[in-house]
């Protein structure tokens, strides 16, 4: 938890006390390798804070054609938020790729959270904003289609990724074939 | 401003006087057709709230080419948020394409709301929710290819826009000939 309370405290200072009173409303939850932590058609239940590990949102087409909405790594939150902010059932996968600890939080504690601690919504409210930027970046550079300037995008959100991720996923990410993407990795070294 | 507390009303109550408290960080700003709000190179100084009228977001690659972020219409905020929230200066562009009024809200602004009134902090924070699963669903649909399902997620998300817009921009902002949106069109009727 008390990497909970670090990456809270970058946005907004916590006294002890409060930080006990954030703390019940979140569950740990060990991951293994290729576990699914939502599978498509379930309930999003849970939104998902990465303490360690790399995970996948992806989505399948019916004829079984896989799409990758984003990938996550520490410090990042997660879930299909559709689902998840409308009580839906989900449309999206969320898979291990290496194995990994996440705090899960439901949508009825993220909500009695923030009505008990202005801070708590406080800090929902920038993390979301950061969200949405990111979002917004993600369109831009899909409706771009300029292929290197995607890369620089990618390379610029997850640092530590483009080194370690298994080439396909990358390029499936970017909507760029493999031979694309080793002369832009190439390049960029 | 009735329609401000309206806006507002929807996602909290508010009282008398904290809506006093509210309306000095607005400004009104009436806006004539083809009008920029923002353009591509100026700093991102305010968020908008339309009151009335319709918006374009868009940007311009070098070669002079229209990307269209999204529409925006009575009730929606809109910004360039990449720009708004980091205090960059913006690669978008914002025109008025049927005149109206909106409401301009600074980011200092903003913070010092949220600051002084926690319902503030939640009110923004559910509308950033809201249109963190528009920019999701978006994503889905430009990765998800199918002109089909684009046409009807547009439909969904701007129920008064697709009899009123100039087809040219509905198409260009799915990603679809005019021929196939004019069929999509025929068939949903």
């Amino acid at each position: 938890m008390e990497k909970l309370r670090k990456h809270i405290q970058q946005i907004t200072p916590i006294s002890d006390e409060e930080f006990e009173s954030v703390k019940p409303y979140f569950t740990i939850r060990k991951v293994l390798k290729n576990q699914f932590l939502i599978q498509q058609g379930d309930e999003a239940l849970y939104e998902y804070l990465i303490l360690s590990g790399i995970f996948r949102v992806f989505y399948l087409e019916e004829s079984g054609k896989e799409h990758i909405v984003q990938f996550a790594t520490e410090n990042w939150w997660m879930s299909d938020y559709i689902a998840y902010f409308n009580h839906r059932h989900t449309n999206m996968n969320v898979i291990c790729m290496e194995a990994g600890e996440v705090l899960c939080l439901t949508l009825e504690g993220r909500e009695n959270l923030s009505a008990a601690l202005h801070k708590m919504e406080h800090f929902f409210r920038i993390k979301l904003t950061k969200g949405y930027v990111a979002l917004q970046q993600r369109i831009i550079s899909l409706l771009s289609g300029n292929p290197e300037q995607r890369y620089e995008e990618f390379a610029r959100l997850y640092p530590n990724l483009i080194q370690k991720m298994p080439k396909k996923y990358v390029a499936e990410y970017l909507g760029l074939s493999r031979e694309t993407l080793s002369r832009l990795h190439a390049k960029h070294g």
